[in-house]
C-alpha cells in the first residue's frame, strides 16, 4: 500500500496543509482550531479484515512493525503515520483494562457495564495517549532539524504537566511548566519537579500563564503542549479503537467521558469515525458527555438546544481536572455530538461523590472525574435515556490514587455539598481476640 | 492433555497433600510453611512451543480461554488449574509494560535495563498478583461450599490491605483487615476504607495484629490472606514469566527485586524455574534480593554466609512495604537464591533516594522500593558483580503515585538521611513575558 501521511489542517474548512513536524496551532486565516487530517484514500487500500488483523497482532508481549509495545503506536499509521521508529517516545501507554463492572451494573439495571481504565497507566491520567504522540513529534522535528526551540511548554496545573514532564524526560528533551504562583499546591506538582521540568509559577492566573506560553509559542521560543495543539487528539482517539477491539471489533451502544476543555469527547468522535469509516466497526456509539454540575457550560448549551458554547466562571469541584469554563474544543465537542447523536449529562458534587463511593465499594477505586462519567451513566439509566439492554463503556480519566484527599474527605466527612452517606470509618478495639470476633461480619 | 491440577504440600518435605480450596496455611506435622505443588508431568504433556503459543496469543484484548485477559490468568493451567471460570475475580491485573529505560542505562553503563511496572496495576501495587489467586480459589471454595468463613482477613498497613479489599469488594466477599491503632496513617487506609472492608484498628502493635488475625483464622472464622498462604505465590510468579515472554521467551541475565517478607522473591525463582523445567525458557537468570540498608535481614545473612535469616529490629525507611526485620518467606528465598546464583544487595536511605530522583529525570516515576532495586542494580554494576553487556531486569513493586510525600520530601529536602542533591523547586517569577523569556532553558 502507499504509505500513509497526515498533514495539519483548518477545522472550519480553510485552505492550507501543514506538515505534522510544524510549529503551527491555529489556522492563519481564521484563527480557528486546526485538525489532523489524514490520507484516507491510502489507508482504505488495507482492508478492514486487514486492520482489525495487524491491531489485534500488535496487542503483544513483543512488539511487531513499533519499538515497543503501545496502545497508540500500534495504531501508528491512523495517528501519526510518518514518525520514525527512533523517534517515538512511549512508556507503553494505552492497552488499558475494559474492567466489566458487574455488581456495579446490576445496582444501576444496566445489562453490560464497563469502565475503560485510562487512569492506569505511567504517569497516572489518559494525558499520556496524546502526550506520547506530541512529544515523539517534536522529538522527530528537532531531529530533522526543522524546529528549534528552548523547550516544550504548557501551562497547567495538573494531569497534562504530569505527562508532558515524563515525556519530555524520556526524550531529554527540556519541558517548561507555567503556572498561578499560589493557586496550586505543590502536590500537584510533584510529578513535573520529579521528572526535572522547569516549573515556573507566575504572578497571575491560569489565564495570564496561557496567554504567556501562548506568547513564548507565538516568538518560537517553546513548542506549545496546550490541548488546542491537535496532535494530541490523534493519540486519544486510540482509546475509541481500544474499546471497539476489546469488544471484538464492535462500538457500544454508549461512551461516556467526564470532560472540561472537551477535547477528550472530540478525540473519541475521531477514533470511532475512522474504524467506522474504515469499515471494522458497523455504527458510531451514542456518546454522553459528562460534566461537574459546578463547572458545566456544555450542559448548559446543549440544554438550551445552542450550537455554541457560552463560557462560565467554574465553581470549585472535587472532579478539578474538568473544572474548566471557557472549553478549548468545544467546537470540536459539539460535532462529535452531532454525528454520535450524543447528549450532555451533569453530576452535583453529592452525586459524584456517591458515584465514587458505590463504585468503590464494588473493587473499582474511582477518580472525581470518573466518578462523574458514572453518575451521569446511572442518572441516563434511571431516566430511560438508556435502555436496560445497552452495553455502556465509561472511561476513566485518571487513577484514583492521585486523589487520596477526596477519598478521605468522603470517608472523613468532610467534603463540602457532599452527605457521606457510604463513609467507612476504622473502628478501634483492644487487642482482645473475643473482643474481635464480636466486629466480625456476621 | 489430561486437565492439570494442583494441591497444597509441605515446603520442607513432609507427607501430606491438601486441595487448594482447603483453609490451610502450614505443615500440620513441621508447622513450616506450604507451597503449591502442580502436576509437572501433565503440564509436559504439552510441548514448550506450544505453551508459548498458548501464551502469547491470550496476550490480547479479547480473552481467549479465559474470563478476561489478564496477566494472571492467562497462564492458568500453571497458576491455580481447578478454578471455573465464573469463580475467577480478576481486575485485568499483570501485562504490565516492561520498561527498556535506555537513559538510566546508558547513566549507569549497563548496556540493557529493564523496569517491569509491576505497580501500573489496579490497585497500584504488585500484590493484585497474588490477591487475584487467593480472592478467586477463596470464591470457588465458597461457592462449593467447601468453605464457611466470615471474612478474609490480613495484617496489614499497606498494599496487601488495599488488594485483599479491592478483590474481595469484586466478588462480593466480606474482607477484615487488622492493624495497629495509632501507627497507621488514615491516608494509608483510605483503599480498603473505601472497599468497604472492615477496618479494625487494635491496641497492639503488628505482631499482635498478626498473633489475632492467626487465631481467628484457626478457629475457622476467617480464611487467612497473608504472604504465609502460598496461593499469593502462584500469582505471582507470572512476573517471571511475563518478564521472559517480553523477552521473546529469554530469561534475562539478572532479575532485582526489592523485598521484605521475600515472598516475591521465591515467586520469581517458581515463575522462572517452571519455564526453565517445562522448557520455555533455557536457563534461570541470576537473582538479587534487593533490601533496604535499615531493614536488611536478608542482606546480614548472605554477608555472612548463613542459610538462615536472624531477626533483627527494622528501622525506619521510605520503602515503608520492605520495613521487615522477620521475614516470613526467608527459607522460600534461601533456595531462590541458591537455585538462582543469586546474591543479596542493600540500598541506604541516601542511595534509594538518588535512584528514584536520577529514574524520575529519566522518565520513570519510582516509589521507593523501586529505588532500593535500582540503587542496588547500580552498586552491582559499579563492583563489576553486573557485567557490562548484561541484560537486568528490575521489578518496580508499587506505584510512586502512593509515594507523594517521599517525592515531596525530596524535592522540598525533608527526608531524614538524605542529602537531596537533584531536588527540583518551583521558581516565582513576575507575570511578564521578557521575566519569563529569562528563565527559558538555554
Amino acid at each position: 500500500m502507499p504509505k500513509p501521511t497526515a498533514h495539519f489542517r483548518c477545522f472550519r474548512g480553510c485552505a492550507g496543509a501543514w506538515p505534522l513536524t510544524q510549529a503551527i496551532y491555529r489556522c492563519p486565516t481564521c484563527d480557528g482550531l486546526l485538525e489532523v487530517a489524514h490520507d484516507r484514500a491510502a489507508l482504505a487500500q488495507t482492508s478492514a479484515d486487514e486492520w482489525r488483523a495487524r491491531f489485534d497482532a500488535r496487542w503483544s508481549p513483543t512488539a511487531r512493525e513499533i519499538p515497543m509495545p503501545s496502545g497508540v503506536w500500534s495504531k501508528r499509521e491512523w495517528v501519526a503515520p510518518e514518525v520514525p521508529d527512533d523517534c517515538i517516545v512511549s512508556t507503553g501507554e494505552g492497552m488499558t483494562a475494559l474492567y466489566p463492572a458487574k455488581l456495579l451494573a446490576k445496582q444501576s439495571g444496566i445489562r453490560e457495564l464497563y469502565v475503560k481504565q485510562c487512569g492506569t497507566t505511567h504517569t497516572g491520567s489518559f494525558k499520556d495517549l496524546g502526550m506520547t504522540v506530541l512529544v515523539s513529534v517534536v522529538n522527530q522535528a528537532v531531529r530533522q532539524g526543522s524546529l528549534k526551540v528552548r523547550a516544550i511548554a504548557c501551562a497547567s496545573t495538573g494531569d497534562t504537566s504530569a505527562a508532558l514532564a515524563a515525556y519530555g524526560a524520556a526524550a531529554g528533551l527540556p519541558v517548561v511548566v507555567l503556572l498561578p504562583r499560589g493557586m496550586v499546591s505543590v502536590g500537584q506538582l510533584v510529578q513535573p519537579l520529579a521528572h526535572g521540568a522547569r516549573v515556573l509559577a507566575l504572578d497571575t492566573d491560569f489565564d495570564g500563564c496561557m496567554r504567556i506560553v501562548r506568547e513564548l509559542a507565538a516568538r518560537g521560543l517553546v513548542y506549545l503542549a496546550n490541548s488546542m495543539n491537535p496532535l494530541r487528539i490523534e493519540g486519544q482517539k486510540t482509546v475509541a479503537i481500544e474499546i471497539a477491539q476489546q469488544l471484538g471489533w464492535q462500538a457500544p451502544d454508549w461512551v461516556v467521558i467526564p470532560s472540561g476543555n472537551l477535547g477528550n469527547a472530540a478525540a473519541l468522535y475521531a477514533g470511532f469515525a475512522m474504524a467506522r469509516d474504515l469499515g471494522l466497526v458497523d455504527r458510531l456509539p451514542r456518546l454522553c458527555v459528562a460534566q461537574a454540575a459546578n463547572a458545566d457550560p456544555m450542559y448548559r448549551a446543549f440544554m438550551k438546544g445552542q450550537t455554541e458554547v457560552t463560557p462560565v466562571v467554574a465553581k470549585a469541584t472535587q472532579a478539578s481536572a474538568i473544572r474548566i469554563g471557557n472549553p478549548v474544543s468545544a467546537p470540536r465537542a459539539m460535532a462529535a455530538l452531532k454525528a454520535m447523536n450524543g447528549v450532555v449529562e451533569e453530576a452535583t458534587e453529592q452525586e459524584l461523590a456517591d458515584a465514587c463511593a458505590k463504585a468503590d465499594r464494588t473493587g473499582l477505586y474511582a477518580c472525581p472525574h470518573t466518578g462523574v462519567g458514572l453518575a451521569c451513566a446511572m442518572k441516563l439509566r434511571a431516566r430511560g435515556v438508556i435502555a436496560e439492554s445497552e452495553r455502556v463503556v465509561v472511561v476513566s480519566t485518571a487513577s484514583a490514587l492521585k486523589f487520596t484527599e477526596f477519598k478521605l474527605g468522603y470517608h472523613e466527612k468532610k467534603l463540602p455539598e457532599v452527605d457521606s452517606t457510604l463513609a467507612n470509618e476504622p473502628i478501634a478495639l483492644p487487642a482482645d481476640v473475643e473482643t474481635v470476633v464480636q466486629h466480625l461480619p456476621p
